[in-house]
């Protein structure tokens, strides 16, 4: 399952709680694209603002309207003691396989991001994806550590960062990971701006923010790819430039995503969980702009 | 209740869970040497990975062994909706104050970090610190930033990082922030190994970790900088340097100090909250050294 296009979607919650609705409304975009997989409850699914019910509640509405697409389950937490329970949900709610990041509060060590998936791999009965998002869990992964966490039975796949935007320096960073895991862990590239140079840099899928909400446009780039086919993959992403802008603008992709999907009109514009604001009144106009612009909808 | 010692005790944690006779032990330490106020789950009590459960048996088991001492409890969680609900257990057990930080996981702005304050300390019938730790929140505050919530309606104190060391540039850190914020806000230091520049640069309280160990020690402090014998204060904190020393070479003080309440017979040498791995044995060899040279037990 770990390869082409995983879409991780938002999920929408306004003031009166999860919009169920709208997450479904996301949910069927997805299905009806025909993505590779679904990453539930990522960072734009912000799985780090809810409870373990209320993540519970999203990883079923999820299952029930993704049908066989295979689902990750972003099951991250500061403790590792709760991330084994989310992992047990994750997987009584049909989770195909479990994503990772060594979030953290005191700063982790090599030592303890190794032991944490150690505990966490001895216990799933899924194939797990590490999660290196060094944004969020402010944690540097090296390609040393990835090569021992990669070698522990069960782990499939590493979600990276974005790479450099020189192809050649991309290739490189790409090759040296790869020279450090075993033969069968797929590379996923996440960062959506730099996602075609990823996937030509030779990562096998996309983590894609834009997939969890465009999947049409997204599922272009990772069939190109598939195809080989790296000016097309570099054309297409060109093409959503303006969406990478924003991105970069508003420091990431979640805030601009749920102005998206409040735009388009599957939920609020004001959809983001507390302390997290929506965007400003211009900061969505120039949003709806662009999505007109680039026949987003 | 925001000048003086204020001592955040350990939360030991053991295989079995929150051990609780020794977080007993602990805090009978504090009664015992009548520290100015306490500080539970605070960083170094664990907050961050604890449940709402766990928390509040926590905080329960406080307000019983340090009597009337007044109890600061730290209510930080990365969803706002969380420290609503944490607030509100934290004054039902019996809080005398919140210690309130900007818990992040998509990188805040200002403007949410104001709201999330905003909101709280219009719900909090009780003072509220604000916990400005930029190395495990990821939020660096302005003097600004400060000064807007400063004015806020309940907050009382702000409970600061470390200052530079030079005092002619600590008295200028503490000076500046004075100048933005309201006369009955006070300015408390944290960063134990620059407590006593910061204490002589005129921050009014210590929200100190060793205070939470060993608060003999850190009264001293404390009290010679309420009768303004600054010469004193350096002298009684150069004695701990080699402390300081063990906090600065392990990333900080949680691993020294729960490695202390150890070595100290008041629970085990392993007392951290996984991920978090005990420090070797090695280590634990060193800070033994370091206690017995230093007379602390």
């Amino acid at each position: 399952m770990f390869k082409g296009l995983s879409a991780f979607p938002l999920t929408p919650i306004t003031s009166a709680g999860i919009d169920r609705q709208g997450f479904i409304k996301i949910l069927e975009r997805l299905t009806a694209a025909e993505v590779d997989s679904v990453g539930i409850l990522g960072s734009t699914g912000s799985y780090a603002y809810l409870t373990r019910e209320q993540r519970k509640h999203v990883a079923a509405v999820a299952k029930q309207h993704t049908g066989d697409i295979p689902m990750m389950i972003c099951v991250g937490a500061i403790s590792t003691e709760q991330v084994l329970y989310l992992a047990e949900d994750a997987q009584q709610l049909g989770a195909s396989a479990l994503l990772l990041p060594p979030l953290s509060y005191q700063r982790l060590n090599d030592d303890e991001v190794f032991c944490l998936f150690e505990t966490v791999t001895q216990r799933a009965s899924v194939p797990v994806c590490v999660y290196d998002n060094p944004g969020t869990t402010h944690f540097m992964f090296s390609d040393e550590l990835h090569g021992h966490i990669a070698a522990l039975r069960g782990v499939k796949s590493i979600k990276i960062p974005g790479v450099p935007s020189q192809p050649e320096a991309a290739l490189a960073r790409v090759r040296n990971l790869r020279g450090k895991i075993p033969h069968d862990v797929t590379i996923g590239i996440s960062g959506d701006d730099s996602a075609a140079t990823g996937l030509n840099a030779g990562c096998e899928v996309w983590y894609s923010v834009c997939g969890g909400l465009f999947p049409e446009v997204a599922k272009e780039i990772t069939q190109a790819a598939a195809a080989k086919d790296s000016q097309k993959v570099m054309e297409c992403s060109a093409r959503l430039e303006p969406l990478w802008a924003l991105f970069r603008k508003h420091g990431g992709s979640i805030r601009v995503i749920a102005a998206a999907a409040g735009i388009i009109g599957l939920t609020n514009t004001d959809c983001l969980p507390r302390p997290l604001l929506p965007l400003s009144a211009d900061n969505i106009a120039e949003i709806a702009g662009v999505l007109k612009q680039l026949a987003l909808n």
